[in-house]
């Protein structure tokens, strides 16, 4: 059986009637989509596992008639081969079809806003964003989910392995934290609580704990600009881990990450990726390049003649360039952009000792993205302490993260990936909206604002 | 190896190093406790995996005597086998000792405000939430995340293998849903937004995508009183599955799952349950006993004399006899609390058609605690609509929610166990505080809100 319990104990989903032929099954699910030939009517069934056709006929044409797309219906027939020719390659169940012996029908359905049976809706993202309960239905929507899920379980599974504990940090916090403004703030009974930029202050706690600690943790950013890349609220996927001799042990636990994460899409989801003609991307065999900011700039610069090399960061077209660059040179669509300067850096990051202007940070690009940030962080309280202060930050605010320093910390870093951002950039979306179930954006939570 | 790529590379667990006796050893972590005896100092080790006995002489003992508790160490030394006699049985390491060779300190601490080398913090509850960063060391305040982990692993185990599909809902909505004031509200830009109660309304939606879904999400209750059992924020273990003919197929679930957790926390956590001197639930051989509200207010009344027959819900005291009533007759410490007042629960509930007053829902109750709530929901779109009304909300506030039905639903139900409530009840902890990481309350947010 597909899966050990089926619901409605009889049942038995689409993919699992491929090894059902020449038996009567029972199948459920929504009527993707209809073609009457008069004395005969042909059903695609959509359920969980794929989509199936039905042939209706006799004494069901009464009810079948009825039926209109995204009907629920529950359906008991006859498993039979096709003749080759008929044979249809678009579906995984495309060389068999349902015969049906009853019909019965489970739940009705308005008429749709956009045809479900596209190969691709034809509808706007906004049109898509406001009839989302419909759309994710769409087996293109629902692949996105799909290898999303992937990335999920792959970073548990992976984290884990490298003998992670996994912990539950909250959301509502008692200050806006790791400086800017840009922090919604909660009406907490008679005072004032915000919603956490990030669990940065939590994972670095927990260190003090359990030494290497993962969370997937919901984050929010008030930031009123919209672009195609940020969400107000995300999943980010966050990695902390102690007794470290080198911020080289971060980047290496990053590129073991994103490494089993490409790895498991492509065994999970090849149907998936083939869908929006997307691959993971190219890696070498060894190591993934490295290179410090200050370089990458003066190859930017010997490329395309732009000067930018007293900046504190790429831009987009700066991320493109190098990314590029990789690729031709090194044959690796992914790159370690490393040692940020350190005013480009929040104050808990680690300064270079030899170079203390610049950070033990970095950034993992590709396609002209970003997939990754981290670094290592101050472990010694009395600096750490210090760079609060020349931050601008009063140390009361953290009064609760700098315990962990306090009593004892050892060396650490760690990491973020943004888990939309991960799945926009393996499947090549436009919007990060696509790639968030529900998307929060400054205009719209499900519907827009009032 | 204990774990596939140790930080540090030279680096073992104090675990590992029971199976390197004769060799020398790199470890590293917290001075958990020193004993100085002049010229030979030993030290309590703890790092992730245990505490570990260090002994240090010699040229070692000028930098050792510095040595305070939660100082941060990496010691390289031989492990030995003590004798017989020198044994110490509290720990998992005390059969071996490590003979120091080099010390080298990592990070440095500050005086603690309580002993965390005793076998139970002698402290306050509100002491040790005001030092959390450092409470949740003691082993015992680790042992209760360690089952919190299981419980959460178990979780997403277990319905995976059911076909269920991993989903990440969106905490901030855009309205109070589910009835009741106690909601958070959210300056959301220009505008108001609010903190869901509970994932329900999305993981319905996605029974139209995905069949079958499941997630672990925080939901947030303004509710301004305070009790032992409830948190502003916590964590929702939520399923829901579609295409069901009954709602027993809901209660089966919830069964398997619990079963299965408990089986978890025994396999992987016999040191934490034995520190806390606790067992899971007994549980009959067959199936979780299973009674009607009012079979058990009946029963309630004949046992107790206590007239309950005309209320909608029991009272913590009646759902301690009704547990106490289970153990006794079936010797069960869950039982099933079935089929509650139309009116005592959300307007989403699914009517007995037989008995339209009463609902398909459940409670599973244990040792006089709710543990799982659920049940089958309205499918139909206009009978929720109608619903919706009749509860007195306003239908355009559910406009992205009703979509889902709007567009064919099959018959669904679903149960949220709260990760935290779960946790307690499994430990027995007095407070439910003790059960998250950093508990949020009405007046605590890490610290007292100013």
């Amino acid at each position: 059986m597909w899966y050990d319990y089926p619901a409605m104990p009889e049942r038995v989903f689409a993919q699992e009637a491929l090894e059902r032929i020449g038996q009567t099954v029972v199948l459920a699910g929504w009527v993707n989509s209809i073609r009457n030939h008069g004395g005969i009517i042909f059903l695609d069934l959509r359920d969980k596992s794929s989509l199936i056709q039905v042939v209706l006929s006799g004494e069901l044409l009464k009810d079948a008639r009825k039926l209109r797309p995204e009907w629920v219906i529950r359906v008991r027939g006859l498993v039979k081969q096709r003749p080759k020719h008929l044979v249809n390659p678009e579906i995984p169940t495309g060389a068999i079809e349902i015969e049906g012996q009853t019909l019965e029908i489970l739940g009705q359905s308005e008429e749709l806003p956009f045809d479900l049976g596209e190969k691709k809706l034809k509808a706007s993202l906004s049109t898509i964003l406001d009839y989302r309960p419909l759309s994710l239905r769409h087996p293109r929507h629902q692949a996105i989910f799909r290898v999303q899920e992937t990335i999920a379980e792959t970073f548990r599974k992976t984290l884990k392995k490298e003998g992670f504990t996994e912990i539950f940090p909250p959301t509502i916090v008692p200050s806006a934290t790791e400086g800017g403004a840009e922090v919604f703030a909660i009406d907490y009974f008679d005072k004032k609580a915000f919603l956490a930029q990030s669990p940065q202050l939590y994972k670095q706690i927990m260190v003090g704990v359990f030494e290497r600690v993962f969370c997937l943790a919901h984050a929010y950013r008030a930031e009123p600009s919209v672009t195609t890349r940020h969400l107000t609220e995300y999943v980010g996927l966050d990695a902390e881990m102690g007794f470290i001799d080198s911020f080289y042990e971060i980047t290496s636990l990053a590129e073991r990450l994103i490494r089993e994460i490409f790895t498991a899409v492509n065994e999970k989801n090849p149907k998936e990726l083939k869908m929006f003609r997307a691959t993971t991307p190219l890696l070498p065999e060894k190591e993934i390049p490295k290179m410090k900011l200050r370089q990458a700039q003066e190859i930017i610069f010997g490329r395309t003649g732009r000067d930018c090399r007293q900046e504190p960061d790429l831009t987009p077209e700066d991320e493109k360039e190098i990314c590029q660059y990789a690729k031709e040179k090194f044959r690796s669509e992914l790159i370690f952009i490393t040692h940020y300067p350190i005013r480009k850096r929040p104050f808990y990051t680690y300064p270079d000792p030899e170079d203390p202007e610049y950070t033990h940070s970095f950034d993992l690009l590709g396609r002209g993205m970003e997939w990754i940030t981290g670094g290592r962080r101050i472990n010694d309280y009395q600096t750490l302490l210090a760079h609060i202060k020349k931050w601008g930050n009063k140390p009361e605010v953290f009064t609760t993260y700098l315990q962990a320093f306090k009593y004892g910390m050892p060396p650490e870093g760690g990491f973020c990936l943004g888990l939309e951002r991960i799945t926009m950039n393996i499947l090549g979306l436009k919007n990060i909206r696509e790639a968030s179930l529900f998307p929060r954006d400054t205009k719209r939570v499900d519907i827009a604002l009032k």
